[in-house]
């Protein structure tokens, strides 16, 4: 969804730096290719000078977004020099996760198709490889009701990213449920990959399910040794998708 | 199936908008691409400047369609110019829409693969997700047996195009038993929509069975604040899609 | 498979319609591009003015075929001109349902994915939608076990094809167990439009088992007025499937 | 996972032989389109005049990799001439099996999609056609909480590999609880037709429980007898296969 208006204009944390903000039009475009974003979904990451501001597109499908359309915007999600151009309503998931979490440095929301059918039912999302450990055993899942009753779903303002952060708490992926759910991460390859591999995990575990017979997940503490490693190598697929894509 | 014989011609309701039929020569290919539509299927617009007429392109693939396939209709489905060419013989599920539908402008009929076994089992469509809220919680299913008896299963006349409108009543998808489906919209860019995303739609509810357990669906008040907002913003994925495909 | 020796040349039926034979190549690529055939599988036509000579590649993958490749067979599958080329070893296939099916001009022998669970499992293949029709409520099962005991699967001679034609009977299209299937046309597009739409039928037969509930499939008499019809309009899809492979 | 410190040099076990290498690269690229790799996993190829050599490329995604890349070990998987590029740390899988495995001459590591839920469930993978004879029926699967406790689930050391060359025993295929599989062969098509095979049978397997009833698998004698024949005919796909690609 998008929007036109906005009443306050904050001062710009300073100039982009140009090679965050390519890395922001790459991982738009890398999640369209790898089936994770569809027409909707963003991406976002933080002002990497000021802790205050973050870059995301206008109102855009993300598989055609170019640097031009990056935006600044304050963590309230006003934008900074708007000259415009069409807003994503739900930019507040945004802002609302960098103020809850200093230590998230990029933002992934999608409808990723395979993780929503685990936020309508009572069957948890739980990592079932090497590659998902970033899940953990305890996805959370955003019920937007609990936060505001009967709504059109959508992130739509300050009372409802606040909402869905608290639900995130100190994890890496939230769902949200009949919508989509939000990957976080230190830097812009982290956030890229579990946007991914949550997509992979969900698809590999609904595969389980039907194959039947008990499945093994991730204990608790190969989690922790995976995700505590230092040598997490996210820029060997990003290498990879990037050559996929071709940014004009 | 294609038909190649018409005793009347209709006057026309006037030149057609070549900027709609642009738009309708891309909504075949969007959705053709998009995996909606197969060799078969097809797209209609009613003419702008005339309710009683309907453009719909000659007997074709929808994927290879382009602007001198389309033709002009009445709404009895006769064409207003033939010059010789083939017709889809199922036509008449547009006109007997548009005929009952003064607020359709746009039909789209498709064989989208995942919605075809929801049309033979007991398991009704549901909206699972903001996207496809415009699916309510009733969408009807078309037995042509309940209209005709025994048939090829076709719309080959008035009276099955008729009977097919009148189950799709005021809904915005109706489901064909053992054939596919009709979506409808006051424009090209929500019909459109509303194919994808009841393909889309398909396959998150099947997947969500597949795992088990209760599913919450979207309830009836949170399709209502979603299908009445004004924001609906179509145009965003559509001008994705469109980047996808070449008309020449 | 692939085979290098014949002892026997038996002579040609005449020069080949070179139109049939384009039609042969662009058989190969299409099913190839909609997944039907992977780097196995083959695609034959029987001589248009011989009954007793069938036209099929030399062993080779379908999606890379060339008008180059094409070899003339008799009905016991032996080269009219080998000119050393290796052939499929399974291309009594071919020849024995040649033999015994006069109204078959065009046979497909394919691993169509979906297809093969079906082959394998007691759960009958089933026509769900009015494109597939054809599969009527009897597809024939070809257990190798009942013809020849313990063997590689393989059709490796005439004793193999010939069981293959016998459970075949007078249907458009047999499953092998464990291993493939055969669809058989009047002429290339039929059979073409065949082995994709049994393609298609066995993943909407399987995603309604999947969603549960009790399914309505065709009833016979729906199945005998598709197929009695004359307006198959065939041609529709082969152009456009056409449209999407090139031939070099 | 990569690796970027060596301590020890062998000496080279002679130039590699260029068309190997090439089939190397080949290799990698044509799982990475199959589907069968994704931005991780590896392929590698035993010295054709050095057995106690193997190459393999540098980290970095197979879909990406060309000539320059290839990396000659040592079996204890020492770089012979590392120039400082970085390594895939799992290389002890391929040294731990040429180790063990004399018949053995090309190792695939993968993430193969559909074949990781069968390394989690009890529902073993087992031959469901004459294409995947080769996977007989028992194939192993490796723990490695059972070789090393609670671990990252990474092949880091050669007690790792080992354990895993010790599971695979004379088995051409082992799955990696949580983590991928491994397929061998005695030359490279071989390995790399396993590893396609491997992941469509037990895409069909997961059809065909889906679909509910007994499913008859290969007979134990029917896999001797594909897996004896000489006519194993790899290059067939193999060539559609490199065609598909292209090595820059």
């Amino acid at each position: 969804m998008n929007d036109t208006n906005s009443a306050v204009a904050p001062p710009t944390g300073g100039p982009a730096d140009p090679a965050a903000n390519d890395g922001l039009v790459a991982a738009n475009r890398i999640l369209a290719d790898q089936g994770v974003l569809d027409g909707y979904g963003h991406v976002s990451i933080r002002h990497s000078r000021a802790a205050d501001r973050y870059f995301l597109s206008r109102s855009k499908s993300p598989a055609i977004i170019t640097a031009e359309d990056i935006m600044e915007y304050d963590l309230d999600s006003n934008p900074v020099d708007q000259q415009g151009r069409l807003m994503y309503i739900e930019r507040h998931i945004h802002g609302e996760i960098y103020k809850a979490r200093p230590d998230v440095n990029a933002v992934v929301h999608s409808h990723s198709p395979t993780v929503i059918p685990f936020s309508v039912t009572t069957v948890k999302l739980r990592p079932i490889c090497h590659m998902s450990a970033f899940l953990k055993n305890d996805v959370p899942n955003f019920e937007i009701r609990d936060c505001d009753g009967m709504t059109d779903l959508l992130i739509r303002n300050a009372k409802h990213g606040a909402g869905l952060a608290r639900v995130l708490g100190s994890s890496n992926v939230a769902l949200m449920r009949g919508h989509g759910n939000v990957c976080v991460g230190a830097d812009i390859m982290t956030a890229v990959y579990r946007a991914v591999y949550t997509e992979v995990n969900a698809r590999l575990q609904a595969q389980a399910i039907a194959l039947g017979g008990p499945a093994t997940f991730l204990a608790p503490e190969e989690c922790e040794l995976i995700t505590g490693r230092r040598d997490t190598n996210f820029q060997r697929p990003w290498a990879m998708w990037k050559s996929r894509i071709s940014i004009k």
